[in-house]
Formats: C-alpha cells, structure tokens, sequence
C-alpha cells in the first residue's frame, strides 16, 4: 500500500538514502519541504547540485575547492614550509578551527586499510611524495586519526620521509582537554604517559 | 573565518534550515552530497523542486496530492459514508497504517489555538461544512490530536455539526497498547477509565 502521492515518495526515499537519515527524519523532511516557500525549495535543490558541479579537488593539495587552487594553498600569509597531512576534507575544517596552524595541507582522502582493501596505491600518498619532490618542505605534520588506519598510514608515510631528511612529526595522543584520567581508555592514558613533557 | 569554499558553505547553510538538522549533522550531509554520484545528487536535487512543483491540496479532502483529487478520496472501494477529521497530513498517513480506516479523509492543516491565534476560520472547517452539505455522510470521526488545540477542535467541531443531525464521533483516548499503567500520567488513565467498555 503506498500511503504517499508518487512524488513525497520518491522525495522522502531520496532523503532516507543520507546518512544518519531514518525514515521517519525522512518524512519530517519531506513533508517540511513541501511547506516551505517555492524560492526556499529552489535553493535548497540548486545548492545540492551547485555544489556537486562547482566542487573538484585543489590540483595542489586535493582539499575541496571550487578553484583550480584552494583558498589555503593560494594564500600568501600562511607558510609553505610545513604540510599537515590528513586523511579527510572535513578534517581540514577542524584543523582550522584551532586558529594554531597556518601552513599547508594534504588531504589522503582516505588512510590504509588491508581489511577494506585500501592499500597506500589508494590513497593520495603519491601526490604528496610529488609535491615534496618539487617543492621541499622543512616539516610535514601527520595528523591522522588515532587509530589503526591512521597510525598504519603515519608509519607508512613516516618511513617513506625520513630517508628523505624531512623532519616527521605526529600529533599527539592524550587525555583530551577537560577529560577525567578515571574515564580514559589505559591506550590512551598510555600514550599520555609516554608523550609527556617536561615543565 | 571561512573554512569551506562558498558552494559549501552554502550547501551546509540551506541543509541547516532543516527541521532537526543541526550545524554538524549540516555539514555531514553536505560532505555526503559531494561525496554522491552526480546522477545521485541530482535525484535528490530534482525530488525536491519536483515534489515542490507538483504537490497540491485535493479538491475533496485538501490532502497532498500531485492530482486534482488524491487517491483516496478518487478510490471507488473505499466507503463515502464516514470521514475522518484530522489536523495533519501526516495524519492520513498515520491512520492508513492502521489498515482499518476505509472512509474518507479531511485534513484540517491545523487546530484551533487562540494562543497561536489560530481561529476556526485559519484552518479547513469551512471546507468540511461545505462538503457535508453537498455530500451528507452518516459519521465524521473526530481524529484530532490529544491535546488542548485538538480537543478545542473537536469541541468546536461538534457543536457544528450536532444539530445538523451527523453522528460525530472522537477517537478514544486511553493506555497505549504495550504501555504500562505504572507510567501513565493521570490525564491518560483517567481518561482509560472513562473510556472503559463492557467484555
């Protein structure tokens, strides 16, 4: 039995094909969609498809960019000497956010994993090795997720750099700001031990 | 600080209108967008201006239709003689799971809230007069939420249609199936009680 006219249907099916997006959000938005003013629809409907057209990957950093060069590898006040390597454009968000690192980025799109089968061929490792080839840098930051995908695809990228004589460093793993040493996991309460630093 | 490029941005703005959708919940939906097939992210850029575009009020219920006359008041199966009164849309959808409604529907879009300022006039129960007076039935079921803007419809509502000489009816309220007395606020159960029929 089909409770909805065809195009709610297909409308709530495209919703509940999200992520995160169950069907009832999907008929929630459906049908809030279907309330809202003509002009509104239009531009919820022309950002989807503006941003799928408009979005490509920067020819220098492969962060998301709708130009040939992103905003931060073309910006002349942020130093060329440090590349942060990152697995995730979103990543590249949360970065930013700091307001602490004003150098370059590299985005793998992705990080090495046998079990998914994503070898370092995959992942945009070659471009950075590129990249370092033709512009050298005096430090890249490795700043993957810590987990085993991520430190995997650090070591990786830490064995290729270091004969190169590039200084390697890997962000640090601890107890997060404002965490409670009794909730941490003991890895990572291990990993706080083991980076610690003199004051 | 911009730290998307602007199709992006504006992506995650329009998705952040949503009802439910939040900045981050935004901004995983739009990365998934960009993520997206082309020919995938235009369906749901299509569904959305299409459902806008075609979607109407049925001449006879004022349901959401893409037709003149929805499906269920053009269904010849389905009986003429009751017409279940409801607030929502969603509603319809709602009673149809039930699989045991086989009337008509009126959809209200709406219920009387003075501290809305919503009136009797704001919503469809000119319609319903109208109708009842070109097509007299034998029941109209009062289906209206349980709460105070739909027991004021239902009041009002009946004290219409009363003295024309409908059975008016209203759903009964009481202990939802599986639900426990133990949780049961006292409005409910006193209404439970009220409601109790003879086994």
């Amino acid at each position: 039995m089909n409770y909805y006219s065809a195009p709610i249907a297909k409308l709530i099916d495209e919703f509940s094909k999200l992520p995160g997006i169950g069907r009832k959000t999907a008929q929630r938005l459906a049908f809030h969609v279907i309330s809202m003013g003509y002009e509104d629809a239009e531009k919820l409907s022309n950002s989807i498809i503006e941003a799928k057209k408009s979005i490509k990957y920067c020819r220098i950093c492969t962060n998301l960019t709708d130009k040939e060069v992103c905003n931060i590898c073309s910006d002349p006040n942020r130093k060329k000497s440090v590349i942060c390597v990152i697995e995730d454009p979103r990543d590249v968000v949360a970065m930013e956010r700091t307001r602490e690192f004003k150098g370059q980025y590299h985005v793998l799109h992705g990080a090495i994993s046998p079990l998914e089968g994503i070898g370092p061929e995959e992942i945009n490792i070659k471009e950075l090795l590129i990249r370092l080839q033709e512009h050298p840098v005096e430090e890249v930051i490795l700043a993957m997720n810590p987990n085993i995908e991520g430190e995997a695809t650090a070591m990786y990228i830490g064995k290729l750099l270091k004969p190169i004589g590039i200084k390697v460093s890997r962000i640090a793993h601890g107890i997060p700001v404002g965490g409670d040493l009794e909730y941490a996991d003991e890895v990572t309460l291990s990993k706080a031990l083991e980076g610690r630093r003199e004051i």
